[in-house]
């Protein structure tokens, strides 16, 4: 039995990616004026700022900086560039520590030129000597399952259970899994997962948008929830009834909505919402 | 440990929509010359021919017709069109009869108006139905599960273990499956999937080609064997290892490769081809 649609905002995140062409200052402003609740900020909207007064600025507007995009990307044939991809996560959890939010993110990384289950490897040594310094910070990190079509080149983690394999060998408070009913929606095995997540505690993050037909980019023609073939209600009923108590993070990267007025578009988000 | 090389091309068989530009009588005479022994027809190759004088020629060219691509797409919301599709695909049992091979692949199809499972419902109840013509004349039918990105519109089979649980459940010898590495080469349990739909005497047909770095269109953009990061020889070898002892089928949808000239993708075809 599917839950009823939401008619508040109270668990409404959007992604600063979502509306990418606001910095992060306007998105803060339009979110809050709108009733958004919860902001996950990527890296990018970062660039050039002082992190700690950002956080600062979001608090002021009454969001909860629900995570940080993102980490990972640990594989790669070179030792030399796996040693800077853990750099990188490093100064990942410095700056979520400094934005003041307790989740990381993890696209976790693909090298066509080597097998996925190398890739899987490296993915896995990576993240467990990240775990010391996360831990330190009070950060959690995020393995995100990302659909099989990226599996070439950004995650050779394709699929919930693959997530929750790796969450349950590393074994740590501070690794968990993110849910994104895009990547996820086509696996006969979701629900079943979804359950073995929450039994886990380890269901950090949902994130929502929808698959358009036809979807005509790989990366950049995501639609609003509604918009698709995604049962999205019935994922979030399997993600509430798991235990999840979290934000519906709205992460739609979109060449088109780009275009459009971003406060009409950021309208558009809200109505759609309601009715997941 | 994986097999050697291929190195000769007695089971090497093309695709006609591989080489597009050609009709069947250019693809047959080429293929032939070039030492190709087996085609699989599409069926907009015999757009306006007569069927039985086409398997004759491919016959006269020494050629084993391996197959009839395709049939399939049963699920609809409206009844009329279901009814429309199994028409359709009663059609193909007849083509395939008359040109003289005995297997058709079926992509499966979905709808994005109603939900997976209702889809793949649609597609065992239309299959269920097609098996006493398909016995009558000879025809087995291949399930092709297709890659998740495809599960919007053309399959929401999308995995060999759905397409295995599908064969097992209809419990035909006149149904199997057809193994596709573009669709399934990031499944973590294609190696067991494989195994088993040897076991069940279900494997009918092993489709190869590569997924490129980065792809750029979801229907027309693969690449020729080890041109991308599909484990094709791994793939092959358990394939073999399953019993699979029919044809190596190369299937590439190609905007990039149909531009080029023919004979000289041909020719790029077989040197790829012996080195998997």
């Amino acid at each position: 039995m599917n839950r009823e649609p939401i008619s508040e905002l109270s668990k409404l995140c959007v992604h600063t990616i979502t509306t990418k062409p606001w910095n992060i200052n306007d998105a803060a402003k339009n979110y809050a004026a709108s009733g958004v609740k919860g902001i996950t900020v990527w890296r990018d909207a970062l660039t050039g700022r002082n992190i700690r007064q950002t956080g600062q600025m979001l608090r002021d507007h009454d969001l909860s900086i629900v995570s940080l995009c993102r980490g990972g990307f640990f594989p790669n044939t070179d030792p030399e560039k796996r040693k800077l991809a853990l750099d990188d996560n490093r100064k990942a959890i410095e700056e979520a520590f400094e934005l003041g939010t307790q989740l990381i993110v993890l696209v976790c990384g693909a090298d066509p030129a080597q097998s996925l289950e190398d890739s899987r490897k490296q993915i896995q040594e990576g993240i467990a000597e990240l775990i010391p310094e996360a831990s330190a910070a009070g950060i959690k990190l995020a393995i995100e399952p990302l659909h099989p079509m990226y599996a070439d080149a950004r995650s050779a983690i394709n699929t919930l259970s693959q997530a929750n394999d790796m969450t349950e060998t590393l074994n740590s408070p501070w690794v968990g899994v993110a849910v994104d009913v895009y990547h996820l929606w086509w696996d006969p095995n979701l629900e079943k997962e979804i359950e073995r997540c929450g039994k886990n505690n380890a269901l950090l993050a949902f994130h929502i948008c929808d698959w358009k037909t036809p979807t005509t980019d790989f990366l950049n023609d995501r639609g609003l929830v509604g918009e698709g073939c995604i049962p999205i209600r019935k994922i979030r009923t399997w993600v509430e009834n798991a235990g999840f108590k979290g934000f519906h993070e709205v992460e739609i990267f979109s060449s088109r909505y780009w275009k459009m007025d971003q406060s009409e578009f950021l309208k558009q988000i809200i109505t759609s919402y309601k009715n997941i």
